[in-house]
């Protein structure tokens, strides 16, 4: 006799066995559990019924292959002809709407019923059916008697239709092998824009035939040629993805000028920029030669991209060029043109008709929001959620970015706890329509070929499952929980996330003996918002191969200790076992910090994170001492006490843009010994 | 006062101080070291003097990218105008022979001079400085006072002039990202020619405009562009390698006759092969529509391979079509040709003159060279030394594979014995002159993109400098020694044989958790030779995911275990501390085989190798009973002893492909316990 029961998400996640159903990212909008077993050998068989095209086709072989490479079994080649002979249909109803080019409302719901005897993934579109597939891998389990997929019923479709992934190629250039195994990640947590960062004053990416000195004199010959754009594009339509390009105008523009400088605000010559900031140079808005080089230039870059929106940027002009230029303070006289802003949303204006004629929507950042903006311009605001209601409640469509900005190297959790539409919006149904995702933005100063992935991922898995689940999925731990996975399976898709940081800190340490070093960079990270910079200064040539390089974000290491801390102090007696693994993380602490002396002699790269290998062993041996107080009963002297704050607050201080993120919990080991 | 002293190689490498210059590999020709430092720090520059084009210009910005990545220290852009203020001058006295075009006699010496002042690399070609660049980089050293390049004189040039690594592309496919990385990791230790083994039974690499269906039938997709192909060429010659392009033929041409079943010596149809192995399919050599097909399709493949040489293969065809083929049979009969090998050698004098035609010279495996064979004829010899001497005792160059079956998992110390010249050789110098040098062979029935690296390296660097270095360099510790510390260095150049293993542990682990398995890998190889597939069989398609696959040739576990186990029991007083290091090894063996239990029972993919957890166990329990009698000085009973070796026997049995590596030392732990 069979016992099915259905559980909510909610209780799903607040229950405390730890069920494979647990273990999806991003969550589904709704699942059923049951007893069910559907046992994967090496007899397995995938049968695509209903629609069936190429796309599928590819989709499914890559799911095979992928189920393969973690079997490890050769299933027989082909799809299964004979429905009883089959483990997994795919049954699918039609191409959808994205057939050729992928679009913003494909319909991207699927459904999943897995029994005993077979599993059904059924599917409006194709997309969606890619969709169902990653979840399908994602229930992938094991256990004594072999792999299996558990019985399951899940009714899935996103929360938002709009969910992206920016990735600037223009401060630090990217290989197209990075860019398709970061398509790939995002398709394996259902993100469905890359947004391509083209152009900035670093950078001109772009193969342009029309004014080839764009890509020839702005990039250092690091630009993508057009055929590895549409290889990229073609890529990206596989998985469901649309590919934007921005091209960041009138300001962020000083690659553009390398090669035209005619087209400036100011004479010139201009150089690459190499440092990070915001910059002068900005195209002049009052010059019809320059919207003539646009309208040819964006027409050629509107027919090599089919996505419908183009990004125009329009970010941080501070105008400066503009002030001092006396033409365009004429023109703006004469034009009755009343300051830099108005005169932006005049240059927008023109841009929107060349866009409108190439049949592109215009997206920019929350600058272009001016009163005279057409309404079917589209925001993109890194400002926050008030801005972007007020953008839908005028009637713009928008997407977020605020609070997800990856580079900024902060927690999951924070990235997690941002809502394009919170809670507490007081927006109406019809205005909260507009509010169509967000993305995270991989803003790319201090990332390389080498260390992106691991900027990137897992963190957005967490910012995906916010875009994608029901806004009631928010628990933290479970999140952490089920990213660590997630984190794991990326690694099968080629992203290099993990297995770089060992190499990186191999080179620095130039042996394999990187123990002690491991140790160090577990309990710390590079420090956040733009405070990298500020105390570490580098330019866009300088190696990004430093500790702070190959330290990851989001602490698995603190997390962990935090919580034990936690736990132990509120209960210590039910909590015995996590006093040990304190001790021994503790004692770990100390004795890394001692190793890495030799080490660091060695290793002059290391030699910034010297006063870090010493607060190291200050704090292991000083949570050591709070923990023996703790153990013995007896409370410490308030000396002690005083003596061991300071020390926190010493070991508190930056050194190589590298800071400890687990000294909120030492403090509470010291404060609890005063008890 | 400074004193300078001279080290002949030899010294160098029989002296017992770790010298820096013991670093370098290959080890140059002659070397001469003293006291003098040059500092590296972030005023480091370097000019180009003497002869300087784009080639050498490139070399020189990524020879700086890759200081600046492992010092992490900004050198200012741009190269030195003021000789006082440079550190390395780099002296060039002409582009060489290979301009355009690597060339097979290309002058690769150089000369390196550093003093406390400067350092001065001087060459008479551009691929000369190419190779100093990498001896410089390998000189780099630091110290508690900084980066610095140690004082040394260096002249050196190689010994042979055909120093290759062939790649079998057609087994598995590699992305064009990975032939890149391993060209870099060739340049690194000299190796100067890509052998592209581009066609095969299983695939066909290489898009043909002139005969499509090679490509589009033959390889599920997985090929070369002719624009792929000219990159991958002109990234070769950027760092000096030839380019040459094997296509395999009579046989090991099942792959062609998928698209052109006419050209094939029974009628079809074809599909492309799965299986490893030879195969019957061989062109048809007695149809004159086959040469016209060869002609136009080599006439293109001469045009877009640059090299000299072309590959024609020619090996391992036994001709079973031929046989049953009454066409063939009539044919030769009519021509008076009385065997297969000497239709093999009509085709081959047939295919030499489309060669010729096109300007190539023409090189094949040993079956190639039959009493006509003109004697401008290259042979590649996979048959061994004998073959290859009495090719050259005929007039004919050669090359030596034999004993660089880099796939076949043997140690390098086996690949480094190997010598295309040996010291016992009875050849003249004129007929030695034949010799031409030698290539690994990285056949590719079970490799991917995720494991290639791994079997190309480090192991192949020792072939590069039994091929670079002087005969009398062989001392086989010394080079296990700088082995390591290359293969670390080559990780910055992207290469993935060191940190996919973790990758692929923690995939069939299904988490973090790989310390246990990470053990057992440690101390087990992949079995040798062909045995890998009679024990577990797969095909072309199959997941190599497997433990056999994460599993590394050469085990550095093992041979440290062997001379820990060497030294204490031939002094055990003296090397008393290897007894407690040697315990630690097999207590953790022991730990690691009892906690791999779980693992095991929770991964099926991990279940082939649960006999190896058992017996890794057995084998740390029973040396550090072993040990234990040892430390006690208590003779072992003979009935202990035989027990110990039945399990040694039992332990010795390879599962999934694998099997320990450390069985002899710890039976002669046992055997000295009777002592």
């Amino acid at each position: 006799m069979k016992t099915n029961f259905v559980l909510s998400i909610l209780l799903v996640m607040i229950s405390a066995p730890l069920s494979w159903a647990q273990d999806l990212m991003p969550l589904p909008a709704s699942i059923t559990v049951n007893k069910d077993r559907l046992a994967i050998d090496e007899s397995f068989k995938v049968a695509i019924r209903g629609h069936s095209d190429a796309r599928l086709q590819a989709a499914v072989a890559r799911f095979v292959k992928r189920l393969e490479g973690r079997t490890v079994y050769s299933f027989a080649p082909g799809l299964a002809v004979d429905d009883q002979l089959t483990t997994l249909i795919v049954h699918c109803e039609g191409p959808g709407l994205g057939k050729d080019v992928p679009v913003l409302n494909e319909n991207e719901s699927y459904r999943i019923d897995i029994t005993d005897r077979q599993a059904l993934l059924s599917a409006p579109t194709v997309v969606g059916a890619i969709r169902g597939l990653e979840t399908v891998l994602q229930l992938l389990n094991s256990d004594r008697r072999g792999f299996f997929l558990p019985g399951v019923k899940i009714q899935d479709q996103p929360r938002f239709p709009w969910r992206g992934l920016l990735i600037d190629v223009a401060r630090h250039f990217e290989p197209v092998e990075v860019l398709k195994r970061n398509l790939d990640a995002m398709a394996a947590v259902k993100l469905n824009v890359l947004h391509w960062h083209l152009t900035e004053d670093q950078g001109f990416r772009v193969e342009s035939k029309k004014f080839p000195k764009l890509h020839q004199l702005g990039s250092d010959g690091n630009y993508y040629t057009q055929e590895q754009i549409k290889d990229v594009i073609a890529y990206a339509r596989d998985r469901g993805i649309r590919v934007m390009p921005e091209f960041d105008i009138p300001g962020h523009a000083t690659s553009w000028l390398v090669g035209h400088p005619e087209l400036g605000s100011a004479p010139g010559p201009y150089t690459i920029e190499r440092r990070p900031g915001i910059f002068e140079p900005a195209l002049d808005p009052t010059r019809e030669e320059v919207y003539k080089f646009l309208d040819v230039f964006l027409s050629e870059m509107a027919a090599l991209f089919p996505d419908a929106y183009m990004h125009i940027g329009g970010d941080e002009n501070e105008g400066k060029q503009w002030d001092r230029n006396p033409a365009i303070q004429a023109y703006m006289k004469g034009k009755g043109i009343k300051d830099n802003h108005a005169l932006q949303a005049y240059f927008n204006t023109r841009l929107l008709k060349i866009l409108q004629k190439n049949g592109k929507k215009m997206i920019g950042w929350d600058e272009i929001l001016q009163p005279e903006l057409p309404k079917d311009v589209a925001i993109h605001s890194w400002r926050g959620t008030a801005a972007l209601a007020e953008a839908a409640r005028k009637g713009y469509d928008g997407i977020l970015s605020n609070g997800y900005y990856i580079d900024l190297i902060f927690p999951a959790s924070q990235h997690y706890a941002a809502d394009p539409l919170p809670a507490d919006s007081t927006l109406t149904p019809e205005q909260a329509k507009h509010v169509l995702g967000g993305e995270a933005t991989m803003w790319a100063e201090w990332v390389t070929h080498e260390t992106i992935d691991s900027r990137i991922w897992p963190r957005t898995a967490a910012i995906a499952e916010r875009l994608w689940s029901p806004r009631h999925v928010t628990d933290v731990n479970d999140m952490y929980r089920r990213l660590a996975v997630i984190s794991l399976q990326l690694e099968e898709l080629g992203l290099a996330h993990k297995k770089n940081q060992d190499m990186m800190l191999r080179r620095l340490v130039r042996t394999d003996d990187i123990g002690p070093l491991r140790t160090l960079v577990s309990v710390i990270e590079p420090v956040k918002e733009y405070r990298r910079y500020q105390q570490r200064p580098q330019t866009m040539l300088s190696p990004l191969t430093g500790v702070v390089d190959a330290t990851l974000p989001d602490s698995e290491a603190a997390r962990r200790f935090a919580f034990m801390v936690d736990a132990f102090l509120a209960d210590a007696p039910r909590f015995q076992l996590y006093r040990s693994e304190l001790g021994q993380m503790l004692a770990d602490w100390q004795t890394a910090g001692a190793a890495l002396e030799p080490l660091i002699d060695r290793s002059p790269a290391l030699k910034e994170v010297k006063p870090l290998a010493n607060n190291l062993s200050v704090l292991g041996e000083t949570g050591m001492e709070a923990l023996t107080y703790l153990k013995l009963g007896v409370p410490s002297t308030p000396e002690w006490r005083k003596a061991s704050e300071l020390k926190m607050d010493e070991a508190s201080k930056p050194y190589g843009a590298l800071e400890f993120v687990v000294i909120p919990s030492v403090r509470k080991l010291i404060l609890a010994t005063g008890k």
